[in-house]
């Protein structure tokens, strides 16, 4: 058996007990569909871009699957199961244990198997790309296209978290260690919010997950759906410790509204589903807030601050180039 | 518009023309099942190990994305679509131009639409992965379990090319400039058999792609399949160029026979249906050979010589690890 073999029997057949994944002995996975529509989204985690060197191996594989479980649950889906390619420089057993474990614990933390994938030598920095799938029925996936003006904007969990905890890795932002651990918490481990998915699917004219920053997603969805929005910057739900970062002057609002790695779900429902929408939340055990309202017209969306004037942002979003 | 956004609208958003791809501007694909099995496959290529730094940006667009067709070939599927993840260092016009005309141009002349994607920056090697899917009848994929004793090997094409042309990329290998051109684009632009696809659903009892090379491939088909083979190296079909290699003693049979990324389509037959499947092969025009045969029994394959002795093989295929 080849060191390639070896490694994937080792850490991985273990955990492709589906049966579309063939035991990860086959040249491909084999799904059998059901005539529901199928979800496909591919996130890349790049070690130095989207994860750092030191980060725990554990956290690393969990970002990497959940990135794209965020997006299956933003267009209302259901796991079907995953595709994992990893690009290693050498295979180390005090990575790949722990990754493949915490893999193996987030395979049945979300219901969704691994089905196949691929392994290869690497020169370069580590790089885990996913593949996800979804099922939900026909015609039923949300898109970015849907808001219509007088929607009410709604946001999951907490925004600015990931941003402010890589700025604690980074020694740009020093808070107290209870704050500084969930902030690098939120960083290294996003929580895709699936328990949501059925109520964005049933309620929600669009959405999609919050991984570029607040106000270039919130941007592109208002793009898609060829509408404006107007947001209360006051009502963007953030953490404690987000909140202590703002109070000490530590950080500012852009840096939060923008910073990106959310992981959370943007959504517009109309104003008369809201009250629905919200209670379908709440007994999903997902907090969501009232950001805005979907506005008519083209300009890009206004977020309106304390002092009711509409701030402005150098970046609006994360971009890789 | 960010520069990560310029670039997918400009490069891959006008070859993205199939409903379920949403124009790009989604989080994720929305395919349509029927019900028939998807083939799913993921293959992954990097700089410096499956291509040379060197290698213009057309070749690399196609080898990426055939690779993965090479595997739903194999299956006996037809191409579904298929989402590209690109990791790139730079957005260069000399890069892109070519690497998503060549893209374009595939999914044409394999009727295998663009579904998404994800393009991460890196700062190491260039990567692209891309996860492309098949679809044939409920329970018809051909996997590697079911060689038999008595089947017929079959192998498509020919075998060593693109390792020799590797050889004669990296100087190890002199011949002609004719041949050297053949197999310089055997190692660059990988011919997915898609065309025998068909013919080895209906006839093939297992089948993979070659891609580590046929001494280990073949070891692992037979592994799968509880079974050994005995194979007629004299049989194992071979270009002009690869024959020329071999007689100038340029090359030898170890090289040939371990040296991977063929391509080609290895499949067992039993030997009732080894003419139907030779004709529907040439029917679909793709050159099939006949190269040894299953046997009982867990050995290695052998690999007998012109002189009837078995040829033993220090590295029987290519491993990342």
């Amino acid at each position: 058996m080849s060191g390639e073999d070896a490694l994937i029997a080792k850490y991985f057949k273990p955990l492709a007990t589906h049966p579309a994944a063939r035991n990860l002995i086959d040249d491909a996975a084999v799904l059998a569909t059901t005539g529901d529509d199928l979800v496909i989204t591919a996130d890349a985690i790049v070690e130095g871009v989207h994860f750092l060197k030191g980060d725990p191996p554990d956290t690393i594989a969990r970002k990497a699957l959940r990135v794209n479980l965020s997006d299956i649950a933003a267009k209302g889906a259901s796991p079907t199961g995953f595709v994992l390619t990893l690009a290693l420089r050498e295979v180390r057993e005090d990575f790949l244990a722990p990754f493949s474990k915490a893999i193996g614990e987030d395979i049945a933390a979300f219901n969704c198997p691994l089905l196949g994938g691929d392994t290869v030598s690497t020169p370069g920095p580590l790089m885990i790309s996913v593949t996800a799938f979804g099922h939900l029925s026909k015609g039923k996936a949300v898109s970015r296209e849907g808001a219509r003006a007088g929607d009410i904007v709604f946001v999951s969990g907490s925004i600015g978290d990931a941003a402010l905890g890589l700025d604690v890795l980074q020694g740009r932002l020093s808070l107290g260690p209870k704050h500084q651990t969930f902030l690098i918490d939120r960083y290294r481990v996003p929580q895709p919010r699936l328990s949501l998915a059925a109520a964005v699917c049933e309620h929600a004219t669009a959405a999609m997950d919050v991984s570029d920053g607040l106000v270039g997603d919130l941007a592109k969805l208002c793009a898609a759906s060829r509408m404006s929005a107007r947001m209360m910057v006051e009502h963007v739900p953030l953490s404690d410790a987000a909140r202590a970062a703002l109070m000490d002057r530590a950080t500012d609002w852009a840096r939060i509204l923008s910073g990106g790695d959310d992981y959370e779900i943007l959504c517009t429902v109309p104003e008369n589903r809201a009250e629905s929408f919200t209670a379908a939340a709440e007994a999903a055990k997902v907090p969501v807030s009232r950001i805005g309202i979907v506005t008519e017209g083209g300009q890009v969306p206004a977020f309106i601050g304390a002092d009711g004037q509409a701030m402005s942002f150098k970046s609006a979003s994360y971009s890789h180039f």
